[in-house]
This record gives C-alpha cells, sequence and structure tokens, in this order.
C-alpha cells in the first residue's frame, strides 16, 4: 500500500528536494519518522532560522527547498523569514503540520486554526488539502507556485493523520511526473524595438539588479554591456540581495543612492537607462525629487508583474531577465562606437581613526578573500564600505536581504555554505542584526557547517542613528546596544570565536579562521556611524 | 500646534500605558524620539522577545500594554508571539512604522504593503488609518478593542510621516476621554437555573480554568467551592495560562488529563462538570472516546464566545468569570450537606535515577520558593512536576502560554517581573524552550530586571520523544539536543549563570540565585523523559 508519506516523499525526491530544514513538533511527527536515508534534516533552534537557513539554500543552490514548521506557532515564528524569503525570490515549499482532523473543528490545542491565512501576504499560495489524499498534490502544487517566475515561498498545512493515509496512483502519480517551466523570452518585437533605441541613444546607461545573478544572466549583461559601451550602476544596495554585475569592471561605476533625488542626480545626463532584475527602485530613505534626469527614459526588464507595475516611471518588460539580455547582447553584437565608459569615481576613506573603521576591517577582509569565496551580508552600517572594497566580480558570491528585514544574515550563511560546500562562505554582520537569528551558531556547529562569521561591533544600532539625523530626530530610545558579545554567545553555541581590536589581530584571526575546519566566528571592535568606503 | 504624536501619547499616559516595548527600526523613530521622561521603552533584540515580554507584562499588570514593531518584517517576527498572546488574552497594542506615504504606492523598501494582513489571523483588530489625523482614534479603538473581553491584541500601522502632523481637537480629545467596558454579569435567571441544579446535583465537580485568575475570580471560586463541598480540578495544563484555584487547596483533586477519553475518565462518576473560565477544553493528544461520562452535564462559563460555540458538547454561558462565580456563590452561601471531596490522589514520584528528575529538581525549588514568588513556565516535559510539587496557591502566581506555542516563558518572565516588582519571578525552561527567545536573557540583563531562571538541561526535545512514542513514530531526526548550554549563552548576555548536577549543589544555587539582586540563572542537568510527580 502506498501512504501519502510515501509519495509525498517520493515527489520531494522526484524534485531533488532531499534537504529539509525545520524546526519539528508533535503535528510534524508522522511526516518525520521513520527518516529516509537518502534525505538530510538541518534543525533550526527557532522558526526565523529554519526558515532563513532554506532560504539561503534555496537561493545559493537554485533548487525549490523544503523547510517543515510547527503549526500555528511555528509558522507564527516564520513570518518575519518567509517575508525576506518572498523579497529575496527564493522558491520554498514551507509546510506545517495541523492538528488531527477529528480535532480540528473543536480548535483543540495546536489546531492551526485558519492555516492559510497566517502566512498571508507573504506567500505566493496558500493551501489547506481538503481530503488526506489530496496532500501529495496540493505539495506538487505549492513546488511549481514557489519556481514559476518570480520565485517564492509558498505554503501547504498538512493534518497530522493524513501522512499514513492511503492514496492511490490516479492521487499522484501524474502529479509527480509533471513538469512546469514559465521562464518567458519577450516576444523578437520588443527585443528590435530595444536594440533600436539603445543604438541610437546617446548616453545610455545599464542598472544592474538582483535578478541577473538569480536568472544566471551574468555573461549575457557582460557582452551586452562591453558591445555597447554601457556604464553599469548597481540597483540601489537596499534591494540588492544579490549582485549581477563583476563590482571590478572597468565599466563599473558604483551602486545607485537608495533615495528618489540622489538616485536621479547620479544618473544625470543620461537619455536612456536600462534596468535589469531590479525593482524601480528600491528607495529608501524619503528624499524628493524627481524620478529621472531631464531627458532621460528608463526601461526596466523584470520577471516579477508587481514590480513591473508598481514602478513610479519608465516602462517595463516582463520576462526572463536573462534570456532578455541574451537576446538583446545577441541583437547588438557589433560593437558600439560610443566612448568608453568613464573610470569609477573612487570615494576617499576616513582618516584612521582610535578605532577601526568598517572599510577598514572590510579591507583586511578584501585582503584575505578567497577569489571563489562567497559573502552573505547583514550588517547595515558597512554594506557599502563591503561592497566597496570586496568589489565582488563572480556569481552567486553575495547574498542580502532584499526586503530590509533581519535576521537572514546568520542563517541563510548556514543554508549557503550546505549548498556550496566547495566554496568558502564568509557571513558579515552587526553585533545587533546577528541577534535576530542567534541560534543558527548552533545549527553551523552541530552540523560542522565552516562558515566564517566576522561581526562588526560597534556598541549601537548605527544605521538607526544614522536614520535619526536625516529624519531630525533626537533623544530615541534603545538606540545604544552595550554588553553584547557575540564572540563569547557564538561559543556557548560551540562555534570557536575571538574577538579583536586591531588591524593586525583582525588580519591574523581571520586568516587563521579561514584556515580552519568548522565554523569560526571573528568578533571586531569597530568605531560607530556608517561606513561607506 | 497638537500634533499626532502629542496625542497619540497623551492618549497612552491617559490610559496608563507607559512603558513600551519594542524593537526599533527607521519608521519607527519619529514616534520614538524625544522620547517623553516619564515613559520607560524595554529594548527586545527580536521582536518575538518584545511581544513576549509585553504578552507577560500585560496579563501581570493587568492593563493594555503596548509593544511597537518595525514595519513588515518587525510584525512578521513576532507573529508567533502575538499568536501565543491572543491564546493567553494579553491585552495587546500592538504598533508598527510604515513607510512614508508618498512611498507606499510604488512598493518602496521597508512598505508594509499589505499592513493590515501581516498579523491576522491573531489581532482582534487590524487598521492601518487613511489619514494621519486619523491615527490618534484608530490607537484609541485598538486599545478598546484589546481590553473588551475576551482580551486580545490589536494591531495599527501607522505611516512614518503622520506623527509631525498637526491635529484638531476634534481628532482626539473625545476618544482620549472615552471610557469602554465590556464585562458582563449573566442575566439572573441564569444563575439562578444553574444554582438550582448545582443545588440538587448528586456528584457535581468544579474545573478551574484561566480566566478565573484573569479576571479576579478566585474568592468567588473559593467560596462557591467551599459552600457547595465541590472537588476541584484545573482545566488540562496545556491550556492552562494562568492557574484559578490553590492548588493546595483540600478540595483540589489534580490536572485533568489533556486528552479527550483519559479526561472523561477523570470525571467518571460526576453528574454536572461546572467549567469556569477554560475552553471545554485544551485538548491535546489524540485520544479519541466519548467527550463526557455517562450520565454528566456540562456548564461552562466563559468569557469568550468563540469557546462557547467550538466547545464539542455541554452548554455554555458567556460572561465574565468573575462575576459570574460571584453571583453563584452568592446564591448558593447556604452550605451544602453533601461529603467533602476526597483527599487527592497522591502520584507516586519517580525511584532516584542516575540523574536528578524533573520531579527532584521542582522539590528543591518547591523548598525555597518564596511565598510570594511568581512561576513562568516553559518547560514541557516537567510542567506536571512542576505544578505538583509547588502547588500554588496564591492569585497572579503562574503564567504558561496557553497556545503550545515556545518563545513565550524566557520573554514574558521579564515582563512579569517588570509588572511586578514586589514579588519573585523564577521561570522555569528547558534548554530547548530556552532557545526560541533566547535574547530576552539580554534585556533581563540590560534592564537589571531580578528573574531567576531555572533551565532543565536533559539533552532531548523530551516532550516530542513522548509524543513520538505516543503516536507510534520511529527514527524522526532532530530530536536529540546535543550540547547546548544555557549557562554558558545566558553568561555572554551578561546573566550570571551557574550549571549544576546534583541535587545540594542545585538547592545552594537556587538558594544563592534568590538572595542576589539581579538577574541569575542557574541550569541543571536531568534525566531525560517526561516528568510527572
Amino acid at each position: 500500500m502506498t501512504t501519502v508519506r510515501d509519495a509525498s516523499f517520493e515527489l520531494f525526491r522526484e524534485r531533488g528536494m532531499t534537504t529539509i530544514f525545520g524546526n519539528p513538533g508533535s503535528t510534524e511527527l508522522p511526516m518525520l519518522g521513520p527518516f529516509p536515508e537518502d534525505f538530510r534534516y538541518v534543525l533550526g533552534l527557532q522558526e526565523a532560522v529554519a526558515v532563513g537557513m532554506a532560504d539561503g539554500f534555496a537561493q545559493a543552490s537554485g533548487n525549490v527547498t523544503h523547510v517543515n514548521l510547527h503549526t500555528a506557532p511555528g509558522v507564527g515564528n516564520g513570518v518575519g523569514a518567509i517575508f525576506n524569503a518572498r523579497a529575496n525570490r527564493a522558491p520554498l515549499l514551507v509546510t506545517a503540520g495541523q492538528q488531527a482532523r477529528s480535532l480540528m473543528t473543536m480548535g483543540a490545542t495546536l489546531t492551526n486554526r485558519d492555516a492559510v491565512e497566517v502566512p498571508k501576504p507573504y506567500v505566493k499560495w496558500s493551501y489547506e488539502p481538503p481530503r488526506a489524499a489530496d496532500v501529495p498534490f496540493a505539495l506538487a502544487q505549492a513546488i511549481h507556485y514557489a519556481t514559476l517566475p518570480p520565485a517564492g515561498p509558498a505554503f501547504v498545512s498538512i493534518p497530522m493523520d493524513d501522512w499514513l493515509q492511503e492514496v492511490q496512483p490516479l492521487d499522484y502519480a501524474s502529479q509527480i511526473a509533471r513538469a512546469v517551466g514559465g521562464r518567458a523570452r519577450p516576444e523578437p518585437r520588443q527585443i528590435a524595438a530595444l536594440a533600436a533605441r539603445l543604438r541610437i541613444a546617446r548616453r545610455p546607461v545599464f542598472i544592474a539588479g538582483p535578478d541577473i545573478d538569480a536568472s544566471g544572466g551574468w555573461d549575457a549583461a557582460i557582452e551586452l554591456v562591453e558591445s555597447q559601451r554601457l556604464p553599469v550602476w548597481s540597483s540601489p544596495p537596499t534591494g540588492g540581495g544579490r549582485i549581477g554585475f563583476p563590482e571590478s569592471h572597468p565599466a563599473f561605476q558604483g551602486m545607485l543612492p537608495p533615495a528618489v533625488a540622489p538616485l536621479a542626480e547620479a544618473l544625470a545626463g543620461h537619455d536612456l537607462v536600462l534596468v535589469a532584475g531590479s525593482s524601480v527602485f528600491p528607495y529608501y530613505p524619503n528624499i524628493p525629487g524627481d524620478f529621472l534626469p531631464t531627458g532621460a527614459e528608463l526601461v526596466a526588464i523584470t520577471c516579477d508583474p508587481d514590480e513591473a507595475a508598481r514602478a513610479p516611471m519608465g516602462e517595463a518588460i516582463v520576462a526572463d531577465v536573462a534570456l532578455t539580455l541574451r537576446a538583446l547582447a545577441d541583437e547588438l553584437a557589433e560593437p558600439s562606437d560610443r566612448e568608453p565608459p568613464p573610470a569609477r569615481v573612487e570615494l576617499e576613506p576616513p582618516p584612521p581613526g582610535e578605532q577601526l573603521s568598517g572599510g577598514e576591517v572590510h579591507g583586511v577582509l578584501a585582503e584575505l578573500f578567497p577569489p571563489d569565496g562567497i559573502v552573505v551580508l547583514e550588517s547595515p552600517s558597512s554594506t557599502a564600505a563591503l561592497r566597496n572594497q570586496l568589489r565582488l566580480s563572480r556569481p552567486g558570491s553575495y547574498y542580502f536581504s532584499a526586503s530590509g528585514g533581519l535576521g537572514f544574515g546568520l542563517s541563510a550563511a548556514v543554508g549557503v555554505q550546505l549548498a556550496q560546500p566547495q566554496r568558502q562562505v564568509v557571513c558579515v554582520l552587526g553585533e545587533g542584526s546577528a541577534q535576530y537569528a542567534i541560534t543558527a551558531l548552533w545549527s553551523a556547529a552541530a552540523y560542522g557547517v565552516p562558515v566564517k562569521f566576522l561581526v562588526l561591533r560597534n556598541s549601537e544600532y548605527s544605521i538607526l542613528k544614522w536614520f535619526a539625523s536625516l529624519e531630525n530626530v533626537s533623544d530615541a530610545p534603545a538606540l545604544d546596544l552595550p554588553r553584547l558579545d557575540v564572540a563569547a554567545t557564538a561559543h556557548s553555541y560551540g562555534v570557536d570565536a575571538v574577538s579583536v581590536t586591531e588591524r593586525e589581530e583582525l588580519h591574523a584571526a581571520l586568516a587563521d579562521a579561514l584556515a580552519q575546519d568548522g565554523p569560526r566566528l571573528v568578533q571586531v571592535d569597530v568605531a560607530p556611524g556608517m561606513a561607506l568606503a
């Protein structure tokens, strides 16, 4: 006899989903045991961590990833991380156990009473099958929803007594066999028209967004940029969950500022702004002004109808970013005779102070960073400095929470490293941001995941002090963070850790950490304030 | 000129809401600064902690309590704790900042795009004012919703540029002045009829639920029980967020088991089951059977229409629990001539083993527990042992997550202690459950909140192993929890902590912790498995 459980694991196996992240409870046990030998379970001690690890794994593996949570409270604890995963376009199958069907109507303890509502509005689909026999079909649908562009989380709630019910081949076989793909290339007319506009544009500019990386579009982007001699900016780092263009490339100009007026100013003089794989734009904070410089037109390529609809200006083409860039590059293979882009304007680093700056720390990291290394970043006050110092230039080298939510970095780093065991993951955190998913350190230790954590400790929420100054807010409470010691906390979770203050110490500690097997953490005291260069 | 901010803080002041819990972000800064001197802000390093602290504070103070979160990601991280607060009937005003109005339609970074959906289905009301001038009115409404029975969380999303807008007295004055109360006494006929049934019942029994404590009904319950010579059970501990009857009282029989068949068995022989302030019943796990013993009738008194509607059997009276018990006790002042209740059947403690059992640990705690102490409990495998050993017998002495969700205990303990500075709070945790809100230790240290934490470490999710055995599930992954050291983690957050293994060590460490100012943590290694006695 085939059970719901047999058919569901066969589906997971067929889709390559043999790593399951989760935090189990009683309502999940009938799914989990006995656990198939060809599957791996990765435990997070809190649900934000389980979802964050799955998010990192999904993005870095490129495959839909399963995270299993504990009925209502488990999904509830995970909603923030599901919000991040939605912004990150991570294809996640989120499942949760549910009370036994016979106890649901009375709302017995741990009944997920409005199960499909809990993860909304952050999942693409949310469902609870009306019968046990529908569970494999519902899981198959959720996987399709999660992977169809734009990718994101989908949710299925599963009553705990469903798993051992019998299913017939009709209930699951055709579902497991189905393949569904949604990558679209724009109609040829649109490509030809856009190519014609690029050819005649006087000073076009290319804005590289995170979906170039997610769609596999680096080569096409570089080819197009080089043949058309386009200067390149990255989309503002606030929404730049991934890097879509080599930041050491001679055409690269830097990161666009994230507010309306400064962004338009940075694009002054351009007549055609081509945006690939980014919203237009992830603005923040609120500095009003014209959206574009005078005389500029904008065309955005995005796989996301929502991004296309809500942009405040410009045109949009909804299609796969890599396929569209490939089509454009092919159409525009003949080199342009425009002037090559100017050299990047280098920021002046701040003068050395008594304490290391974030920029100096990232300068040390840049000296030691392995060529194929991966950064997972959640250090809001030093995001810009890290990007400027490291100039990451390989695909799949950078993961950042595109949502603005915290708790992604520490947990996602564990998932990214599990998905990319051959590449070194360095997770860069503030000591404040590390707290939102701190127990991911235990998962790193328990599973021997060799992430190297670099924690910049400035004893404050620097980014908030910067915002407060920008917003003319004085005397807000709780912007200082005294007495956090992430090295000690890491040690308590089984991760070897050191705390340093000087440049040489930092260099030695980072070099040592990178040379070791297993996870390591280096905490470095830095000066307060924002680090841009 | 009066701003939205002025009017809102005046409202908070008027309602006694001068302690604000939160985790701030940029979208909350215009509310927070400059922070009024007569207000106190308590920072949680993750939103589950901020909400959990507020939940404990609200329950232990009996006053509506404000928790302020950071737009979409902050509310998302707090949803699990909001779910707990709903089950606990904690009157919470949950607010969150929102992107500036001018940036919302384009969905700029940190826009809470479907703000009112995020905390659903766990809030009683969810709103985003359409104009800045409506913010004080919306806050006033949310406070009414939060406090009207059954109490619970209510949510308001507030665009960050609203706070400094001007408001007119018409916008706020009458709202601040309003008083709204909803405690209802049943119609006299219902009381008389129920009293008559109790008088003639042969073997009535009283089930004490958590809302006796929340409504202030201890005295009436004791008076009724004593005059009518009723044996008393507590409602099953799974849903018993508070204790409604003195557990050392001669009429007290123990805790009802939380599954259908065993619960009916425990009530065998009774002809009238009077339930006060509990759902009927917080069943779990699934052991089917008759809901009541043959010949028994059931009447439940609850302030919650939802509890009344979804119960699978019996009658229900929807009214304030304390007022109803008072009316019944007055009606039944003449003592009954029934036989007094039998003595409680005492559980045999397990024979001493190599490691301390949970029961032995709680026996030590009982020896040292201050008479007016408060327990905040989240140790699923030793809940029963703690109740059986401590026999808490004063109002407001026990807080437990009625939802079944984890993360409440550690954070709520900090809030309870802040609300009840004159009473000693002892927070009892498993080393696994401690992880869901671990950073609350930092808040305890940072604000000098003198909670004493007692952590039982058994290196496993014991409750899940017990459930797995009950559900015939074998070989589920991740039920062991090696290498957690909550004492070391506490120390890293600034809480003095010791780890012990022997009874004498435990006694000395607990006695020492209780004698000290400030927070302290004692971790004790215990034998695996469930501790009932």
